[in-house]
């Protein structure tokens, strides 16, 4: 396994490059698929990079590989540690089952049945917590010092934004045409993050935009007001974007991304069918934000090449928002 | 647009040839995934020819351009017409919309609205009947009568089972390794009939198999008795696979296609599933009966490299079977 160094300040070119080496046996190279319909519909050219088809569902298992790799096997000899409702645990759980070591993943009481499978699916340890930031960060460290496990960050982590930034990498280097500009979804900031960097190393042309749920429009009220902002309510059917910026993530993102739009929680929901319905594949309400915002500011990208980073495709089928 | 001759027989390697050639501007060239998840469930290399990603979203689109194609210029000058709830109408909706002819489709009274507005978009005109195949006929003369309209017959043509047999065509050709088995769900058999054609002029090992609902198993039942057999009851989940075979579609399965498996609405539906949550792509249940297949019947797979033909991804996502 090709082992990274720990990263100290906001990966550069050069650390992209070597990330994107490093992870390889821990990803697939996702297709960037076209759909004629949805760019009539849209009035531009789009181009999604489809990490919905990622291992374990999403692009998370690139920030967790990057991350996991960053510790020696020395440090990573007892396990990976983690707190997560959704794909990072997973991400981190199936990085752990390849490296060998062992994973511990903290997780609310009242995560959905299937997400806790699917982590132990992957021979992963779960304990329970009852769902607040204090009693989350609590039980973690309870396991960091019982187990000696190195913890993950989901998102503010240089480790885990080089990895996410190998996403953007991709996209760029694997679509025909020169981009204008790259959309993601905006939770955390690891992947908008990550993208802005990539795009900025890596594109002759591509601006990077965020794209977020007007109910937890944290994000966009940060890029005005120069501070990370919180949301009073967290509701929105994009359960993955719930979460604040950190302060990582954030002085990326303020000095990068120039936008981030917000949709309504209808727009997701109308976005998520028209890729359901036109293109046959399966994303989560999370990662139907960008195309949200396309539809719903068309003046904005008429004519364009736009890259869309369509983040994941784990739903529960039971229980669709359609 | 080229043109290709009527096909009086069953079309030879050469046919197949010249009608792959001739339907380029009418189809895409869909992937042929993997997904390890689904072949460790499976024990066997399961590659799957994905025409869920289509044009209209079904193979369908091959047999009625193959069909249309072989009419004259002057033949068709009146539009294309044929009777179909399904798939096949918005293939030669779509067919003749691409051509600057008219369509004309007779569709049941009780056809789902959705179908009734996707044949719509593409400009076709929409009659309707009652839902017996006597009604349906003559519903489809009268428009012929008056219409001069060219009738594409959902599955018992030659030009049909030309069109249908490139999906194999190309699976065999995309698939890096020797295939052992094809297999596709029968309806009408126009699909089956194709593939083992295609098989039998490209492969140099595959033998092709179907797959049907024990609901609706008259095809499995004509191998047996070597005349076409009927069903009393035609209720399937599957609901493209309803249809009894023609004379044209049994000559060629009768002759080639060694097995036609059957299973239950249960194992087809969690097929589907699998299929869905595994590898995040919409098929539509009438496609997952192969799967559910190789689920079903384990024995008869095992360690071998199989191919599946994904037929479909046009369901209405309101109203899924989970």
């Amino acid at each position: 396994m090709t082992e990274l160094s720990p990263l100290l300040q906001a990966p550069n070119q050069a650390d992209l490059l070597l990330t994107h080496e490093a992870i390889q046996p821990f990803i697939h190279r996702t297709p960037v698929l076209t759909c004629t319909g949805l760019d009539e519909l849209a009035g531009c050219q789009l181009f999604f990079k489809c990490e919905n088809f990622q291992k374990i569902g999403a692009f998370k298992m690139r920030g967790a590989a990057s991350a996991a790799l960053r510790f020696s096997a020395e440090e990573r000899s007892n396990g990976l540690a983690t707190h997560s409702s959704g794909n990072h645990a997973q991400a981190v759980a199936r990085t752990a089952q390849k490296l060998g070591v062992p994973a511990y993943i903290v997780m609310p009481h009242d995560a959905p049945k299937v997400k806790i499978a699917a982590v132990q699916d992957y021979g992963a340890t779960v304990s329970f917590c009852n769902n607040t930031p204090a009693e989350r960060q609590a039980a973690l460290d309870k396991i960091v010092v019982k187990t000696g496990a190195a913890f993950i960050h989901p998102f503010n982590d240089w480790g885990v934004v080089a990895g996410q930034a190998t996403a953007a990498l991709e996209l760029i280097n694997d679509t025909k045409r020169v981009l204008n500009l790259i959309l993601t979804p905006v939770g955390g900031g690891g992947l908008l993050a990550g993208s802005a960097l990539a795009a900025r190393y890596f594109s002759m042309e591509a601006t990077v935009w965020g794209a977020e749920p007007r109910n937890v429009d944290d994000a966009a009220r940060s890029l005005v007001s120069g501070r990370i902002e919180e949301n009073v309510d967290n509701r929105t059917v994009a359960d993955g974007l719930r979460t604040n910026l950190g302060d990582k993530t954030f002085s990326v993102i303020h000095r990068y991304v120039p936008k981030i739009l917000v949709v309504s929680e209808e727009e997701i929901i109308a976005a998520m069918r028209h890729v359901w319905e036109r293109m046959k594949i399966i994303i989560e309400p999370s990662c139907a934000v960008p195309f949200a915002a396309v539809l719903r500011y068309p003046e904005l990208f008429a004519g364009l090449n736009v890259g869309i980073i369509l983040t994941g495709g784990n739903v529960d089928v039971d229980h669709l928002p359609f």
